[in-house]
């Protein structure tokens, strides 16, 4: 894409009421734009990178047998009354059309899955089944001063497991897990991002978070080096049932040195059994012909807030500097020469690289400074950057975002190092 | 992908509370899911077509030149009433969230898009500018009879031009007419969609929408054959404005002898001119440094009602016959052997037709009679039904779904088949 032709420009200021780094820098270098206190709009870039963490994560959930489906956000009343969830969720978000029904935003999906459910789920030979889609979810939070790490709308990815017993749940999950795990590595914040235990609800010892360590994070977990797993502060010292005494160790190994880190949750996965699929009566024959609850299992993650915490974890004093996989151009490449002279020089370096499948975002800018197009590339934060300049001759200059070496290279090399 | 995977399955009845044969037709054949009146899931066979719907859109916005963005569904009240929506428009649905702040749930999004580009448009060098979205739309509807026609929550396409002079967004109208004729014709609909004078408000002679012509359909229009073009019911009669007079011609050729249809409204294109930019204060300099108002122009297609369009203009009395470019799969494959004897023979078949990039869904399941299989195929509605059993022996029954012609080919001659 041509830099000259995206609507979107870079700005100097952090807009005031913005305390959190993601935002500020998301804003000023023109991926979204707060429409609100907590809720934005996805510009060209920034929707790009929503794109690419959106096929990351639906690549992943296919591999693990997901089927995507795409559920409303209008919810029908009787469904959160019939979870008790209508009176007990503070951020419902509820609604009243003209002929007075009332409904529900969306927050999550477990009652509207649940009941779809019934029209398909009949035998043990209907189960196991993963279901997903990737949605807006609604939530009306009390503080938003965290960016795109805590917005009254945002988009999710939910995949929920049906099962016919609680051994077949388990097994879903771990591979669930392992899912997640490769997410979180293939956006990037693979070394950051922690299985934590965390509360488990009445039904279970625990549920698991992913937790990312950022000192921006509003989260504290322990960490148990040893494991490479972590505790929620939430669960720490408290009584987890009145069995079972206080948490004040690793629960994979008993350690009791943990350290201390803020952190982002990023994920959050967790075995339903049958929470909800008791008050909709969502059951399956046994080869005998007797009726069981089916197991349920959930597993969410949060793109916007993901690629937020990616901004939190990988920028400096100059801007954002994107993983590769999730960036929403590979490479800028800056043409400094006087204008009209050298267009030929860059359309041909920039059309090679295209055809090469390297995605390219080109300054092509006139009437701004070399210093502006610099400060511009940093604070957008792309990969790679490619400079012409008078200085470079036939040759292209290279350097990372996240690096000092610039290297001169020749065009027909270029390709190949950026496609390697 | 197998059928014994698809968690989805079909139905012999239509419910009881569904009147339209789009509804009937998809929540049958497992394409939908009333989730309430009005609102309704994708499920995998449904969320395949909004797909494909939804790339061809997007490659013709596009080809146009428009700059992809995602914008919020919660919409600050401030907004609705600085253009007099707030308490004009009918079908608005209004929230309040829990510090009495009031929002709307998005319909459209001139409220939003034309504060946004406050941001980013000062000059003339700055236009002209076009910015599209798909995502989700909610109107409170009063009567939803009509499926995924009329719905209370639905994906829409919705493009917003941005011009320094009327001259520049008629040609860029011209152009967008163009584009949604394009896609009209890509999903199958071209030679049942016209173009149609509608009501232009205060500030346009016309509007024009897209009109399919469909017996079910709700809106009336008066075809005029020489042009090829329609008139809305709503304006045909009626002054237009007091120095006119009534329209009973076609606007085009003057033609009187008019064919009364039945349609269904599948798109619409409109001059905003300053009707948001004048609320907004949205505005740029010339040349000379004097201040215009920035001229508008949006253009919408809702993805949801055009799916249901289709449907009502392909089916018969045994379900809907996809057009290629949209159907969630191109061919099915059906297996009438018995089990275990001939899987390796139709999993070839399946991965060489794959290969192929040909989508194939392949009926594997056992314990379903022939007869079964064969209505549920015609239900479906895919373009290639593909039939393997004792009689075909090696090769492979080959029938259109909108054909009775039955062949019998070679595995080998089967993939040109269904590439050319």
């Amino acid at each position: 894409m041509f830099q000259s032709k995206l609507f979107t420009k870079t700005k100097r200021e952090a807009p005031k009421d913005e305390e959190a780094i993601n935002a500020q820098l998301l804003i000023r270098a023109g991926f979204i734009d707060k429409t609100m206190a907590g809720v934005y709009t996805f510009l060209p870039l920034g929707f790009r990178v929503l794109k690419k963490i959106e096929n990351i994560i639906r690549e992943e959930m296919l591999s693990i047998g997901g089927q995507e489906i795409l559920m409303p956000t209008l919810q029908p009343k009787a469904n959160w009354e019939k979870t008790g969830r209508w009176n007990t969720m503070d951020d419902l978000y509820k609604i009243k059309d003209t002929s007075d029904k009332k409904f529900a935003l969306g927050p999550t999906h477990e009652e509207i899955v649940s009941p779809l459910l019934k029209n398909f789920i009949f035998s043990y030979k209907d189960l196991p089944l993963y279901i997903f889609q990737i949605q807006n979810k609604f939530r009306d939070e009390k503080r938003v001063k965290s960016g795109l790490l805590r917005t009254r709308e945002f988009l999710m990815k939910d995949l929920y497991s049906f099962h016919a017993d609680e051994k077949d749940l388990d097994k879903y999950y771990e591979k669930a897990k392992a899912a997640y795990f490769e997410i979180f590595k293939r956006v990037g914040l693979g070394n950051f991002t922690l299985l934590t235990f965390a509360s488990g609800g009445t039904f279970s010892k625990y549920s698991h978070e992913f937790q990312t360590v950022s000192e921006t994070g509003e989260d504290k977990i322990y960490v148990c080096e040893k494991c490479k797993v972590a505790i929620n502060k939430e669960i720490m010292g408290e009584p987890l049932d009145a069995a079972r005494g206080k948490q004040n160790s690793c629960p994979e190994c008993g350690n009791k040195k943990l350290k201390e880190e803020k952190s982002i949750e990023v994920g959050n996965i967790f075995k339903l059994k049958t929470r909800y699929s008791a008050p909709f009566d969502l059951k399956y024959r046994d080869e005998k012909g007797i009726e069981h609850k089916v197991i349920m299992g959930c597993y969410g993650i949060g793109l916007s807030r993901l690629m937020g915490t990616i901004v939190e974890v990988f920028h400096d004093q100059k801007g954002i500097i994107w993983p590769e996989s999730v960036a929403p151009f590979k490479a800028h490449l800056i043409n400094l020469m006087p204008s009209a002279n050298h267009k030929s020089q860059i359309d041909k370096i920039y059309n090679s690289l295209q055809k090469s499948g390297v995605e390219v975002l080109c300054d092509d800018r006139e009437y701004v400074s070399p210093g502006e197009k610099f400060s511009d590339a940093d604070l957008i934060g792309l990969p790679y950057r490619l400079v012409i300049s008078e200085k470079t001759g036939e040759k292209i200059e290279i350097k990372k975002r996240d690096s000092n070496e610039i290297k001169l290279v020749a065009e027909k090399e270029l390709a190949r190092l950026l496609t390697k």
